[in-house]
């Protein structure tokens, strides 16, 4: 199947972090590429993959990175998809404070839709609401993930209150 | 035209910063909907619009808030739809630093698409994208958008050699 | 017996620390429930367990949450108690700081009475002193703590003179 | 009519923000006091103020300062009533980040109810709601408050919508 | 004479600050070239300036930028010249914090050379020095503006001390 | 012999550090004593202690605290001697940022010599320092402990030249 | 009279606030020398100064600087005399968050006595108390200091209690 | 061969990691000479050595230090090469927060060009990016080394690819 979601990383290093976006998509059966990509070791390669993504079917970008985070404002820059940005809080981040303010503070006329640092599941998670925003099929699984987290609650409410 | 984006803001005072969002949209022909309500002054109706918004045909929330900033959070937690956050430098923000990690920070499945502090236009433009992904008509407006900003920059950039 | 204080936190995971403010309310005698309950994946829970809290004689909520804590806000959004925050420094919060800053940072009209970033036990004194202000004996028992740790340090203070 | 809260703050320069906490006591009928004096200057009167305070009917005390903001704690050393700080972002404040630490990371056995940097109107109103905790009258004032709240937010929106 | 130094910012906006590098190359005698390309709205160009400086004879790049500011990380991408990267404190940057780690905080491989927030004077100087590790009559130049700036220095306290 | 230095820290757990401080008065022969007494816990025992010491022959205060690290603050408010301030990062401290601002920020009237954080070795030098102002033999130890600081890096810069 | 505090800053811009530093040495009768010395741009002048300092009298160095603020670090290596640093809040500092830290972390070895943000009448006040360590007389101004402070807030207290 | 860089730090403890730079300027054959020596308590030598360097045909400096890291700006006040500050986030730092603002606030006049927290690799680079601006020779062997990054990452991506 044609990958819906193009996600891709500043190293692969942080590979162990952005497969919780690739195992939430595989939850929502939705296709995915993967790549591990630098913004500034190969700037050539990530705009390549991000100017043709559209064409090929790709509907939203999963860019991960730490530090001086451009990864996913770079891949914002060549593409129409909307990008969501992961900030990694990798081990030569300033406790993760330089990744988010460099993804979230876009200037003016190229948004990244930032998650939280190591957000990465949630990012997989918004990937698939973006994607039921234009699929009654998708809004409805993510209606039903929602629910399913309702009752997890629940149940471990119900486990404490039985401990307590 | 039913709306496909509500625009929430915590505030009335939020509404100069807001309605550049809206204008935004108006700019790509995307009807929305406008509305100041608090999460803490009056959940339930926050809860409310957030609640019944898919079924109404809303594709995405934009909410912007100051401060301890919960409203684009608690949004989120009522629609399976995409939440844009637009953390808000109010009078009574610690220079939007609160405002950001209030929106950006969420828990794990539950994300919001946090754009930069006072980033309402580039909220009005992630709409556009995340709707852009199920709508080609839409996708070639984002692509034309791009297109103009690139020759903007490039006239101005021309400006600002002749003056050099 | 009734409980006075509802101590609720946004996941089990938060338990531990949760039940230092859970043991200084049995040291003071103050009946109370304790629920986890995420604001944001199960928000009409937790609404409904604020509203109708006072009505149940509830006299005081400690709620704790990590990252973006709107668990508090969203209590003191519900009910006319007062609301205590304890800002949680999970494992996917910055430091601390987002903790802190989304519950102190409450807009004007809905306060929450934020103690330290891990503060549980204080947050059971002050739920403590809270209770006294309309009650004569607790009054007195809060006094007698206060007393009680007075001699603690001067004994350690002692302890160490002797050491050193 | 005997004060039941005893309002204090580092400095009378502190005077126009802290009487936003006064004006919402007299609106909620709640007879206070008022003094402006420094835990550094004048330590000695801030000991005996505090320490005397409960045996005179004190329930609570709102305490502001700003800088290495001690007064709320050095209060809180000297009564069993609860104590809530008020974060001022005064001149020689580094944006209020230095007040709000001061106030908020209290050490274990002596809490502090921290609200917001500059929030003196919501230590008014948390003041009411722990005075309604022992009183029923109270109480429904409190619960009239936060209706009254919820209704000036509906018409502001409606004002809004009529606009917009 | 062909430029040495190549001067880019990420808007007009910034042109007043980045003046002040020109302003200092004049003053050293170092021909330059000045453009306004943002990184993301026109990526394509940002690559085609940098990827082909060396070529033409450009030694330092001076890019400056605000808030997500990526200009400087992504210059260096293409180019194998020192890049000196210069945080703009702009309208939309948080007090310039976004600006100083999205250009400090560079990944293994590719440096940017950070001058302070704001310090676009520095950054000419900064390249002035750099091109005198090549050139003799270039170092002399920068000695005697350390000279001169010493001796400004001694005549301003020499005037302080009168007046004093 | 009579002190000179009072150490105070706000809890015997910060003894290990603040013994740092006794090593270094040790080593000058500066006659010290040591107490773990908490602004907090023991307001009394803390104002008692540092209202006679003047009287007493002490000429320096050394205070280390962490967190809301208000014990150097409330000690010089009860002396006319120089009060020296260590902010302590302990495990309930967000990484010394509000021990460090709680003790630097003092306000106009009562200073406390802020040292580093976690900075108990400084303090005692900066103790010897402040004797020595009056003190021709304690100023010939402080020189004497320079030129040996100095000699040691020296040697550690040789070994390190023939180990590369 | 020979001066007994050298009062020393980087730039003749920081003397307005610098002079409250000696308002209050004049207060104190302190003789003192006051010079504007960047450590950047006249590093001999500084290193000269400080060198002689103790030999020629001095007992105190007061040190401002904001951004890098290397100032009161450059004197203290230079000197045995205690060096009170003063962080300056100059348009480019970040918020005197830069002037803070590089003046308060000072490494082991060579101490600075920091006192707040701006905070040089604090340093006139430290300067004063370092020298009343040796000096009975001083000690007693500083005592009637003390005293006056007190007395100016229970004068400005009753003025407020009046008007209240 | 004559040293053409000087790397320096300011303390033998920062030797681990400022041996990545050596490494680096080892493989691009640049001679270098290597030192530690601290700003405060060896002055006078790091004075020696920084004035005698341009002399002595040294091209660059890189300095790292931690802390209130002064070394580096301090070197620069008494060379005209240009100089590289590195960040060291040694134990005594506040996450790297006072090292980087340190080093890159330096004031008008004296720049020095600050890489990444911990950032001694890119140090030694940039190093060779600056000598490589006057010698045709180096300028190929950082385009090679460019090269060779780019083909590692496309290598890593495509094991990532085989692995996925």
């Amino acid at each position: 199947m044609k990958p819906l979601v193009s996600i891709i990383m500043g190293s692969t290093s942080d590979l162990p972090l952005m497969q919780q976006a690739a195992k939430v998509l595989d939850e929502f059966g939705i296709p995915y590429e993967i790549n591990a990509l630098s913004a500034h070791r190969t700037p050539e390669l990530v705009a390549k993959l991000a100017r043709g993504a559209s064409d090929r079917g790709i509907k939203v970008f999963i860019a991960g990175a730490g530090g001086a985070a451009h990864l996913p404002g770079v891949v914002a820059a060549f593409t129409p998809c909307p990008v969501i940005g992961v900030p990694v809080k990798s081990s030569n981040s300033i406790d993760g404070w330089d990744s988010l303010l460099s993804i979230a503070q876009m200037p003016s006329g190229v948004p990244v839709a930032t998650v939280a640092v190591d957000g990465a599941k949630n990012a997989g998670i918004l990937a698939a609401q973006i994607i039921a925003s234009g699929d009654t099929a998708m809004l409805e699984k993510v209606k039903a993930f929602k629910e399913s987290m309702k009752e997890k609650v629940i149940r471990a409410n119900e486990g404490l209150k039985e401990k307590a």
